[in-house]
């Protein structure tokens, strides 16, 4: 006697006997039901609900009830309100199957801690529980070849390839289960690990090592969830603030290189003991890892020579993916786990350009997208998925608060934001680590450090909207005199604050107007390149991107004219892109290729960069009157050709 | 203008435009015509000879004239008399090119030192020298992606997987060759090993791990040559003269496995280190190396327990080939060199057997071979190409002399040789380390210290054709009485020497019947399965193998009755085993697959092995009358059923 079952939400049907179990009608059908140890009513995780469709209502007694398996296992786990096991529940009647998302090996999950609405989660380390026969006198076959052919003939797992060290605890393992193993296996292809018995756990560590703080994401493999999250700062840094200097030290020193790279792996590994512990695992429970960078800090991680990186052709050792054991990055973690670094894209677009994209995703719409991810080198990457093209352009360290007369990181006591009274001048501004504005009740002036990027760019594109900062970044003297804008030598300065003494000088302005500048430059070229003069969408990355605000951003003309609503900032796009890596094998055969085909735009051989350069200096902008924008803010009036500029020795 | 090229050995043929080079021309034709330069005339493999057939007679016009490329070659290496390099000699006419041995990738190559005539050249490692693109700042791709371009365009190497160690000095290994460079990759996939500039130098490392010696041998890939033989002994003497008295050890001691794993591996790595040094070459030259032991001995040398070998079932760890990281084992070679050990059997059927069929290759004749390779245990194949069976036998160490009342190890003092006058009853005998025989003039009895195995098998056989031991195995007196056969006890002695004294007791025989009988039943065990009577050739493997004399082995019935002419020493022949596996891919997957299909047949387990071993403890034995032996000497008549014995209490 046959029965009609029909999978939701695959749509898969077809007939089986009478007494068929779920789990081997879905099997038989291909639908995406999970299992770890192969229909034993172990893991729970073939877990199924009853659907109905037209004519087939949603009757318990479709299934066979349940019998002592299932009891069994809500002894040891809950099972959902009319969840019944796959694996148990045998076919009665004519059937409909709801596979809940937690029951698929391929799907999403949603989450909140990572910055991001959903995850796929198809990960390339699976276990998989398996019966060994016992040895047997009459018929000699070694153990692994037993356990293999189990392996093949329940999980049609064949070729596989074995770790030696899985080898030497083999034997030990299966006496230690009683012949019942679960191992775990990378890609459908490595054995790389062994257990005793049942065991569901595995973990993954996603790195996205920053030049100044490293994050660390803790996520299970199985489900996608993430246990912990924690960050660290970059021990580098005492061989040299940015990328540059570190760059230099290791041309100087002829160990450099090798110093850079302890350093940074042994805060790796730090980072990754924090969160285990934070999580209550074991390192031994984490099996995969996967790591994002620019390309300095993913060579160094690697223990790969950065030297070359610091000078023309700018030349990568691998733009490739690479699979590298973490024992030998000195990871602890599972002795057989591997470290995924995702791809590069060019000598400074980096695998934390590639995290970007996979996390942002422009080549998966028609919308034009530009992506900005600014540090000493602003990554950029435009395109939909048509056409991907990334740069990188030099803007120096201005943005993070260096080369300021009174900048400093963004840390607690940087003034983040900066309002400027258009008619009195006065400035209000806020500090990190303070609730209050400067005008409010309870603030603490003498808190106050310094001016971080995001602060120094909102004082000027204020100063600019007040008309004291001109299309040109001059700093210029009001018609009415004001105690805040105060010559010095042959310039002018613009007092923010005057206890403690935070000035915007001539100088910042200048040096913010390099940055932006270059930072314009390299999106303009990528779109006379795409052969567009506006875009759809921008997308902010980074830390700095979260900081600043999009329509202060727009003012000063970092970035290209565009419909506010549609700039916003990408949080830690790199990360995302690393966890996505680390939980999916899609995303990584995804990100290769796309890293393959992104043209890259080298702005140092392109005459037409330092055109768009000069021609970005202007505040917002030499020649493009940012339309959009003036829609939104009154932008001061640009000197007509020929009108006499005012200078104070006028 | 095209031309026709006929390739000879291998006949391939074709037309090609005037002026296409000879390498060109194999190429397309997919002639084996070897070549490490990829046409750049530095290696000189391609070396050609112009050939003849009728109408075509071999003129040296037939080829452009010898140019600068081959002028240069010359100044560097001796270019043989009427040889050319194939890359630089271009078809001007039709031609015929012979093809020479040394000039193809898969040849065979005699050799001498090794003791067999010619092994199949074909190694897992080649190497392939190319030239790489420099990095260009208008095209970024990385260092690695263009030396893998230049491998796929110039090699036809597609998919390489590289080493996380050749990724860490590609960089300066690149510009050190000035963008050329020799890269080594196994099994056509994985790059391990990059040089700058051009290199032709790779070597191979092949070890015998037996219980009491280790032997190494070390060729050079290319071309087949070995370099340099040694030994040594293996230092888990230390922890037991016998495989059962180690694993004893391992089963007493906690650390026992690891222990004897790092004497064992200390010893291979020091042997490495002198087979080095002796051919003058670097251990970082050494790309490959191969393996070959009894199960015991190849789980320990690859860190696997091998307690579970010393009590039934005899599980193994694996029966399959490993590759195992030469640095896993300890062993300090080029840095990504890998240890290919050879497939066992079954659990008292090792590596050494594999090694030993793939050397003697009864599984590539029709003539039935019984291959025999004697230790604590025999390690027994029979078969040709339809079938092949094997077994292991428990001898016990009779046969190294132990349980022998003189017994001893082979080794300088020790009776090898015994002769015994039919009628005086007198015997004359030689030792190892002597040249004369005791009753000639020069013989040192003083140096005499025992009797090996060789020694005791001869004695007792010649011994028996004197009338002396009884069909039983009983050393009866002699009719005339004699002072050489004393009592002795309940039992007789025969007095091989007197000074010293050097016994052969009755409790001698009984032990040398009991390994004689193990051996002869396990024999006669895979003959029963075969289903035949008698076999066609014997060959007697490995140093006992080579020591015993053929004629007392059959004598004694160690072995079935065969013609005496097809009865010899197969030499080293696992340690020969190792080395074709060293030299060869194709071996490799041979014995993979002929130990794969080995039917193993468990002496334990086999009811009629008891009865075969109960007929086998009579001299030669009970029920078979050695037909084609009674030809050559004249067997004791045995006893009648019904005679009564006599005992020396008759």
């Amino acid at each position: 006697m046959t029965r009609q079952v029909v999978f939701s939400p695959s749509g898969r049907r077809g007939a089986f006997p009478e007494g068929t179990t779920v789990l081997d009608a879905a099997r038989a059908l291909g639908v995406d039901l999970d299992s770890v140890c192969g229909g034993r009513g172990i893991c729970g995780r073939c877990q199924v609900v009853i659907g109905s469709r037209p004519g087939v209502e949603a009757r318990a007694d479709r299934l066979s009830e349940p019998g002592p398996t299932e009891t069994d296992y809500q002894g040891r786990r809950p099972l959902g309100q009319g969840h019944r096991l796959g694996c148990a529940a045998r076919i009665v009647e004519d059937v409909v199957i709801d596979v809940p998302p937690d029951s698929q090996v391929h799907r999403q999950v949603v989450r909140k801690r990572a910055g991001v609405a959903a995850l796929p989660v198809d990960p390339v380390v699976r276990l998989h529980y398996v019966e060994v026969p016992e040895p047997d006198l009459a018929s000699p076959t070694g153990d692994l070849e037993r356990l293999l052919g189990a392996l093949e003939q329940e999980w049609g797992l064949g070729g596989l390839v074995v770790d030696p060290p899985v080898l030497r605890i083999l034997q030990a393992t299966l006496r230690q289960g009683g012949w019942a193993v679960t191992v775990a296996v990378r890609q459908g292809r490595d054995l790389f690990g062994i257990w005793p018995g049942f065991r569901d756990l595995a973990l993954g560590v996603a790195f996205d090592v920053g030049s100044t703080t490293i994050a660390g994401h803790l996520c299970d493999l199985l489900t996608g969830a993430v246990l912990a999250t924690n960050g660290a700062m970059n021990p580098q840094i005492g061989f040299g603030e940015d990328l540059m200097s570190r760059v230099s030290y290791v041309m100087m020193n002829q160990d450099g290189a090798s110093r850079l790279t302890e350093v940074v792996r042994g805060a790796l590994d730090e980072l990754l003991g924090e969160l285990v512990t934070e999580a209550a695992v074991d390192r031994g429970d984490v099996l995969e890892l996967s790591l994002v960078g620019n390309p300095i800090m993913h060579h160094l991680v690697l223990g790969l020579d950065p030297r070359e990186l610091g000078t023309a052709p700018f030349a990568l050792a691998t733009t490739s993916a690479l699979d590298t054991p973490a024992s030998e990055l000195g990871l602890h973690a599972h002795g057989g786990a591997r470290v995924y670094s995702l791809p590069c894209v060019a000598g400074h677009v980096g695998a934390d350009a590639a995290g970007a994209v996979l996390s942002e995703g422009p080549h998966r719409g028609v919308r034009l997208q530009l992506l900005v991810d600014v540090g000493t080198n602003a990554e950029l990457v435009l395109g939909n998925h048509d056409r991907l093209l990334a740069a990188s352009s030099p803007t120096g360290p201005a943005f993070e608060g260096a080369q300021i007369s009174s900048g400093q990181r963004a840390a607690p006591g940087a003034i983040e934001r900066v309002r400027v009274d258009r008619s009195t001048l006065h400035p209000r501004f806020s500090v990190i680590g303070q609730d209050v504005w400067s005008d409010e009740a309870g603030f603490d002036f003498g808190a106050v450090t310094g001016i971080c990027g995001s602060g120094i760019i909102e004082a000027i594109a204020e100063l600019h909207l007040a008309g004291v900062v001109d299309t040109d970044g001059v700093i210029r003297p009001p018609i009415e005199p004001s105690s805040r804008v105060v010559a010095s030598d042959r310039t002018y300065s613009y007092v923010l604050c005057s206890e403690p003494l935070i000035e915007v000088t001539q100088n910042d302005v200048r040096a913010v107007q390099l940055a932006k500048a270059a930072l314009h430059a390299g999106a303009r070229l990528l779109m006379d390149h795409y052969g567009v003069e506006q875009v759809d969408e921008i997308r902010l990355a980074g830390a700095f991107g979260s900081h600043i605000d999009p329509l202060y951003a727009m003012v000063l003309g970092m970035i290209p004219d565009c419909d506010l609503e549609q700039v916003s900032a990408a949080g830690n796009a790199a990360g995302v892109g690393a966890m996505m890596a680390l939980l999916s094998g899609v995303a990584r055969t995804e990100i290769e290729e796309v890293a393959r085909v992104i043209e890259k735009v080298e702005t140092a051989v392109e005459p037409r960069f330092q055109e768009h350069f000069v021609a970005a200096l202007a505040i917002p902008h030499k020649t493009d009157p940012y339309p959009l924008l003036s829609e939104l803010v009154e932008l001061p009036p640009r000197p007509q050709p020929g009108e006499r500029r005012r200078r104070r020795s006028d």
